[in-house]
């Protein structure tokens, strides 16, 4: 593949909530970027070549050029929203903005994406079935703290569209697929929707 | 409990590795705070009046007034280290840090903080057991990928200390009361001894 000198490389898998977060972002700012497909089911996350970009071996990766390349889904979103509207400006603000983000990372998705995850790909094993209860158990936990914050606000921070609400949109709007079930949490179907008629969305399936 | 105005205050519990690295970061920025003792083994991270506090039911939570709350202990170490040579001043170095506290919570210290919580607290269940395995693989996998990045650096990022270390030191320091054993990993073991030399270092029994 030819890459294109100066243009933003994106280490992508298409179904990944937390790929989806970078594209998603990117397209709402307007940055150009390209994709590469690791097929993360087929092992090309645990390469040599991929694990020598990033070590702990998970997509998606943001590479700016062969020397400065960035892991961890919630860092790439605070590294391209800063100095943007997506990021706020106000100290408390961007520490309420990042306590979100550790949120989603702790509390959300290990439980909210995992069984979709699992659903999608894996047959349902007497292990797997004892994991995924626990896992029903501290999603809907998790859910119950988004529901409850947001039966008074429109979004997670400042009452404005930021990279909190892109980073728990990415699994809350799909936990279905994971066999939650949404219909209890008003307030919560009320903000995907906000969500999704934020200019410049992108369904999570748009490469 | 009378509360002197303008003093910060923690949600605490001693032996938690992530109410220590928020005591850790103050003590050392010479920040004056009151520490209010929270019994998470007795439930008192889930009584009504800390839940209004955080809904999310965890300690730490930093209080800087009856409004302002922040949990999720490293977004308090970001709020805190703003400014101060413990968070980098450079956009890609603070990215940089940013990604080693993601990795933290989500690749870290799921899998070497909670056996050192089951083993110190509960008896070992055939549940527990299997759960186990599985946090011992994933958090020698989280050693691994520190020993690699240590090997050629004194520090996580900027080759200085920052609360990338703080982050990774609370955990790692007691992997051994875990179960976890440090032996093969003497990068990282020559870096627990470069944190604890850092000035205003203080033990995680400390209050």
């Amino acid at each position: 593949m030819v890459i294109a000198a100066g243009l933003i490389r994106l280490y992508d898998f298409l179904s990944s909530g937390n790929a989806y977060k970078v594209r998603l972002l990117m397209t709402q700012l307007g940055i150009p970027f390209e994709r590469v497909d690791i097929d993360i089911l087929k092992g090309e996350s645990r390469t040599d070549a991929f694990l020598a970009m990033n070590p702990n071996g998970r997509i998606p990766v943001l590479e700016l050029n062969a020397e400065e390349r960035l892991a961890e889904s919630n860092a790439i979103l605070v590294y391209l929203a800063e100095g943007t509207p997506f990021f706020p400006k106000a100290r408390w603000q961007r520490a309420k903005v990042l306590e979100w983000l550790f949120f989603e990372q702790y509390s959300h998705e290990p439980n909210i994406a995992t069984p979709r995850f699992w659903l999608t790909h894996f047959p349902i094993t007497e292990d797997r079935r004892a994991a995924l209860e626990q896992k029903y158990r501290l999603g809907y936990e998790a859910l119950d703290v988004m529901e409850r914050h947001l039966a008074r606000r429109a979004f997670f921070v400042a009452d404005e569209y930021t990279i909190a609400d892109i980073a728990l949109f990415a699994y809350t709007h799909v936990a279905h697929e994971g066999g939650f079930d949404l219909a209890p949490f008003g307030a919560v179907r009320a903000w995907v929707e906000r969500v999704r008629s934020q200019r410049g969305h992108i369904p999570i399936t748009a490469g």
